[in-house]
């Protein structure tokens, strides 16, 4: 795969998607691409190549799009965050703010490797709300998160800031509303 | 990977999940376990080697836990179908019952290659209305559904009546409720 692919040529940009004023930066392009979708996923087996991880966690729904083949491709296993209620057996539940609501998600702690690594993806990464709550079901479960990776950043939003000291890594940055 | 392989130990059963009475075949289990997910992903590769297909799509959101894998390795586009809302193009929208319920799901039409051949997946088949939905979501965007696949499948539930003459392929079923 040449490193002159351009990701970018793969994000469709759509304006006032989910409401009006906001810039949606849509990866259903990357999918339906073929070449794309194996570059963002050879791209990120190559970053996390030499890193000793003992598992992957992917947040609902997006998030697993990008996980599910680098966890069959590494060889790591996956654990889903996923919506309160989604979940099947012995749950451990996190509630967070976003804008102008509460959110709650939910790990299966019996999942997390106890003093293991585990990263974690999402396919973008804007304020880190849900990425930070996501985090602190992992370190609670007892494992540690020395990376989180998105496949989009748009560090206009201060995702650094907000999910500091743990390192973020993208593909791809936009940086500007 | 040995064909002894016995999926159903990674097949957790979880009684009384969403519902009292229900016994709830959770996947996740699989793919907490890289053997047991990268046996998944080859079975479906196998199945689907030497059939022509155009595009795989998959159903939110466990659905796509599988479907991506596989378009990656296939190298073939995969197209999401997801709940009304969440697909940030130019959609359409099918509405159909659940049990006690009206549902919506969604395509991007555009994604739709004009006369070609796309497999539909998801991770379980039960009574097959999402499924039917979804089907008649692709036929109306100009492509044909050959076959629809899920991980896990429950007969019991007369799948095969509702998604015929669309053959239904399974990697494992279980038998009563």
């Amino acid at each position: 795969m040449s490193t002159e692919f351009n990701l970018d040529d793969y994000i469709r940009k759509i304006p006032d998607f989910p409401k009006k004023g906001v810039l949606f930066y849509d990866i259903t392009s990357i999918l339906t691409s073929p070449a794309a979708f194996r570059f963002v996923i050879d791209s990120m087996l190559k970053l996390y190549d030499n890193k000793k991880i003992d598992a992957v966690a992917a947040i609902e729904a997006r998030g697993f799009l990008f996980a599910a083949p680098f966890a069959v491709q590494a060889g790591v296993p996956l654990i889903l965050i996923r919506k309160k209620g989604k979940l099947p057996g012995k749950t451990l539940t996190k509630k967070y703010s976003l804008e102008y609501a509460e959110a709650e998600i939910e790990i299966h702690p019996d999942d997390v490797p106890q003093g293991g690594k585990v990263l974690l993806f999402d396919d973008l990464v804007a304020t880190g709300g849900t990425l930070n709550a996501a985090r602190e079901l992992i370190t609670s479960c007892g494992a540690a998160v020395p990376e989180i990776f998105g496949v989009v950043g748009l560090p206009f939003f201060n995702y650094e800031n907000a999910l500091a000291p743990t390192p973020v890594k993208t593909l791809i940055n936009y940086n500007s509303e």
